[in-house]
């Protein structure tokens, strides 16, 4: 495709949710997962079985210096080793250790705020961009509000192990919609996507970089949604979407010259609360082992005053 | 009291868990929390209400540089502003905005990892500190070793709305076993705390300081609980407790010349998992309006790897 | 004064450089420093004794969070404890200790570039703000284009001394251009100001925030620059100028609703370079025992690509 | 060479200045720098030429994260673009451009202090490293105490021009004393070094790589000092020495096995002063051109205290 401009003004006016839950909305499609879908998901709960959805946050993760964007660095301001030593100065054998970190907010397992993409100058709800992302931060949709929104029904779609070999879709692999109903056909009753759903695509990337290595740069080639799902993205009434990789949307872009133009559709005109660089392998071990696919989902953003991202814990429970 | 070296070396070798759980043990009390106690905490989603108990993270916080404890500095990589000015060399009309965080990790609401106290040099289950945290960070209990656990029946102990006027404890207030039972009395059946329960104490403090500010530091005068609730946090066998105040215990601390002796027993000794500066007010009310203070809790800590503590979004659901 | 804005009009006018030396112009003041003054500047090393102008960059600073603005925050990675333990890893006995900062570039001893101040949208030399400074730092004016500029003949006029009792201003002192000029005079030929120098004025107020401490805000009411000085600042064609206070000129500024009004006419429309929070009392006293007020000064700012501040440590020699 | 820690163990014995200056000494071989040798550096200014010898501070720095040392992160509290948009909030036209930086204080260029490097425990002076540096830093030695010390004479010995291809050393070539005589021999009488000297040692692998990319990581190959040179830095009495490479010594090591063995015997046995990453092209071109290799050189470091190294803005005028 050349010309990604065109293809985004379209499916902006097609898929816009703008104005569907008043002018004044900061939620985007969380507003499709009410107290009912938490009551279903709840119910999700059968084993008792956990799964953090979390990388690791530390050095070994993607980020190489892009857009000043690091891997967390990590520092101790008190340690055991002073403790034992004696070396702070406190009163009956009291010792301690505090650290603090310093990262990007987007820098491993994350949501998108609705602050985060902008189409020409427009974020979410046809504001101003400029009305919204300041340098104070986000000022209207900043992730704080989604802060106690996000738990419901979670659905992995396990493309990955549906669609490719070893369970790994290869770098470049665009994910389309009969992809995902391909995945969910193969998976069976369980994985069947509604309104208020939160959907985990797991593509394998992340498998197969935990045993490679990330390489140059996480931003480069990956298995991800083509720019083609929108209208599903839209159409299933989905509450938020999340995938193990780097950029939701695969990489390279589908047109010449563009930058993610997915996220320039879905997150300014529908609304969408997306994931990146969620670790699904755990949790798809198990959905392959026992057949469901289903579960309750909480993923709460650390809630940043104003953040246009957040790092989060998914927690999984089946 | 006037010796903290005794009262803490008895309560310790009373209420020791070392070696209860193997001696490999990274979990602590969170080994009481089991599947089986998963599959009764999601049961109590009745009404699929959603609370976050995170306070923002942001300038307003508590900290004020003791210890090099800062508030957290949220700074933009990228903004709508300059989207909108086109200031960012994105092709087709797209626009990014994007943002960083340095924070001390237990800055805002968050839970305490086994590596962040030690008694005389000794760790969780009689490690030394030293062979446990360093400048690398804890390589043994980081907190990254509870990503996945922390998922189960929450019980909202209010002793401010209990024991309090208009619902908040006074600052220097310790909260006794005899407080907190009198506390479960008057709430009712749905308060009895057990085995695997993850026990939130609110004293009403963070209303009062945010209704007055933090004042000079956070660390300051406090509600909180008293030392002689080791006993009670051994014997009911949660597996993790929180307040709503920066310390856990009572400030100042009922010893003379002491630092937070409370710590010292529960967390190297039983391997409590504690957490800190939560927002249970709107949880409160809730439970105050419909008289059920037991819910479905996930609040699984950001995985800082070697972290000895982290930030956390605890989502309640009723 | 009521009317800032119609004063600060009227100077902007009156003293603007804007072209005086290209349209291209990035370095302000800095171009009246020649290396001819740096032959007179070196002359006057007499004795050979050095004076770091600088604070210590630390959590005992003046920052208490106001726009963001925190003390360094300084974190080991390695510590002497660590290489004693001999938990570092490193071969025949090697042991290492490293560190990191996280800080404003204008926490501490530094100088304000030109791209830190504004005037109804202008940049020094009549640019578009928006064009100078981005998210991604001043790309016209940043303070790396400065690095190797700021060396030449520095001139203490230490107000404190000969206005002030015991060597301070109280806060809330304007020093005014007739000030300026008693100094001078009282403190003789040595402190004669010119084209190309940099003029360092002391108030005192560091002096006593040593031994008061900063309370709750180093922005408060403070000694430091008239409103009425800009004409002098002009007209001396001196390369740059700093004090021993957080914002130069006197707080609470002397207009009505006002905030730094004589930045807002030397940075954008003079070009020049200002320091703050300078520590001059070594030099002073030094100074005020041998009567000489002139000396050899280097302050070069650390050269972050793009900052509109930076860290500097100001070495005198005499 | 296969046996480095003997090697360490006889040049440590050999040239130890260990209770030279006093048992409370902190400043080692800046003690060698006295009035008289900055009376005499400022008399080589001449031409009143300054050359800044600082690399930028940037994402393009030479730091991948080893050890956790990342290049700089600048990011923007306020921005022209806001000020221009009228975000900001301030009165009469008033625009504000703000910012940060987190960095490893040993990112860029820099001088270690005399605690960042250890002999099996042992710290500069003799002193326990764990008595020395702590999670709180360097409480003896650290960067501030060097703060107005380093003015004075500095000489550059360009190895790359007088003993490279194209004024360029390979990496992994090793520069010993004799290569130094070499150069100095070749460079002229301008170039003798002796007592109280800063030496700035030039390989060109910065022009290096400049032109080609830090590639992978900045600690890999490269031209540096040999382990045999540790009998010239201390016989000739140098105040401090720095280089244009990532590690002052040759990479890799002339040892098997081996970490930075001549940083083992210089830092905490001399006591020696060395700069890392300087960028000294524009200089050696300088003196290269007129055959003047002497110059007054200034090279405060931030004083951060406690810090074991520190970014420098070093500035020589010739």
């Amino acid at each position: 495709m050349t010309d990604p401009a065109d293809a985004i003004r379209a499916a902006a006016a097609r898929y816009s949710n703008w104005g569907r839950w008043g002018d004044d909305d900061v939620h985007g499609t969380l507003n499709f997962l009410t107290p009912r879908h938490r009551i279903n998901g709840a119910a999700l709960v059968r084993r008792g079985v956990a799964f953090s959805l979390a990388q690791r946050f530390d050095m070994d993760g993607p980020q190489r210096g892009w857009r000043r964007r690091t891997n967390p660095v990590h520092t101790m301001l008190d340690t055991g080793v002073d403790a034992e030593r004696g070396n702070q100065g406190f009163p009956h054998g009291f010792g301690g250790a505090d650290d603090v970190v310093a990262m990007p907010l987007q820098c491993s397992t994350q949501w998108d705020g609705l602050g985060h993409i902008f189409d020409h100058g427009k974020a979410w709800n046809g504001r101003a961009a400029g009305d919204v992302v300041t340098s104070e931060g986000d000022r209207v949709t900043g992730i704080e509000t989604a802060a106690g929104l996000i738990a419901g029904r979670g659905v992995l779609l396990d493309a990955g192990r549906a669609l490719g070999d070893d369970g790994e879709l290869p770098d470049g692999f665009a994910i389309t919609t009969a992809h995902l109903e391909q995945t969910i056909a193969a998976q069976g009753a369980t994985s069947a996507v509604g309104t208020g759903d939160i959907v985990l695509v797991r593509t394998g990337q992340l498998a197969r970089t935990r045993r490679e290595g990330w390489g140059s740069y996480a931003g480069g080639p990956a298995p991800g949604l083509s720019f083609g799902t929108a209208g599903w993205l839209h159409d299933t009434e989905i509450a938020a979407i999340a995938t193990d990789t780097w950029g939701f949307e695969v990489r390279p872009n589908e047109f010449d010259d563009a930058f993610q133009p997915l996220h320039q559709v879905v997150i300014p005109h529908l609304g969408l609360y997306i994931g990146e660089m969620w670790d699904l392998d755990a949790l798809a071990e198990d959905c392959a082992a026992d057949g469901v696919h289903e579960f309750w989902l909480t993923a709460g953003p650390i809630p940043v005053t104003g953040a246009v991202g957040a790092p989060v814990n998914p927690i999984a429970v089946k």
